[in-house]
């Protein structure tokens, strides 16, 4: 017979499967089809992959790998919420936590104490691969949203402000890619496609 | 002014989208829903983290990761090229080589050089890390295809002989999950849904 092990990872295997049906608010680029939580978490890996070299520290790229892999499969049981959403806290609800002791839970019990300790970490944003993670997470949609004409900014009314504080945590990973994620909120701006805002 | 590195790096970032449109034959989960390559990657790219302790050799678990997260970038330019496919080669077409050199061309000059290099690897499917990678590449559609009922075998009238070949590369990644695998391919046989072949 085969191992344990490894009837306890197929199952986590074809449960996460679940994660390529959540839709997030943000469109493709260029497009106006919702990108799902499998998407994003590929091209979050490859950015991380791609752009290690403007981390403000030094980071152990594969944990920052699995960061972003993992980062959103507790969305499996508990959706995805709007980044901008004023009602529901984005992150760290207990809703995600019992998703997380849920889902990583089918894994064998090292292997999932493990990869709870990576989502904590991620959630946390304290480590300098947590910092350069979020980075990443916050980076992307940017890209996605001015390559739309404003994307989710436009259809859910949110303005420069709002935007510039949830952008400005990019910083905490990489100054240099801040410089640039700034410098294109600013022409989003002056070129209509974000509200200046009160 | 932001370093050359990152605006090329920008530049493959948003290139790179379009593996999200690239359909493969190949449904999700219990799901009549084609997956595309972008949610294929992904999913290997887990599944190699959580099964590395089946490789028959170690492997540097981050470089079969990068291999899995860009295997198929060069479908972009060249297309999804079904396995069972009998008229066209599935791999190392020149058509896959010219569209590694322009898309991962994108970068800069180091990086796009040990990309290419990664992908030639995978490809060529010599090393541990590579071996170990296609293992996961073979073993993600045959879990589909066996919670869909037989999936794209019923579709395109694969038979157990051909499907026993593919799938046995599994074997040089890691023993363990190919007993697994085997076991797998024999019962869908039993059950009908994958026909015994001549």
């Amino acid at each position: 017979m085969y191992p344990e092990d490894l009837l306890k990872q197929i199952a986590f295997i074809k449960e996460i499967d679940k994660l390529k049906y959540i839709q997030r608010k943000t469109k493709l680029f260029n497009s106006d089809r919702n990108e799902n939580d499998a998407e994003h978490s590929w091209h979050l890996a490859l950015m991380a992959i791609v752009l290690a070299q403007h981390s403000n520290e030094p980071v152990d790229i594969l944990k920052v790998v699995k960061m972003v892999l993992i980062h959103d499969i507790v969305e499996i049981d508990a959706g995805d919420t709007f980044i901008y959403d004023t009602k529901k806290a984005h992150c760290n609800t207990e809703e995600e936590r019992l998703a997380a002791n849920r889902i990583f839970g089918l894994l064998p019990e090292e292997q999932a104490q493990e990869l709870i300790a990576v989502w904590e970490e991620f959630e946390a944003g304290e480590t300098n691969e947590a910092k350069f993670a979020r980075s990443m997470d916050r980076l992307e949609p940017l890209l996605q949203n001015t390559s739309n004409q404003g994307g989710t900014w436009k259809e859910y009314g949110v303005s420069y402000p709002k935007v510039y504080e949830k952008k400005k945590v990019i910083k905490d990973g990489s100054e240099v890619i801040w410089q640039y994620a700034e410098e294109l909120i600013n022409e989003s701006v002056e070129k209509g496609i974000l509200s200046r805002g009160s």
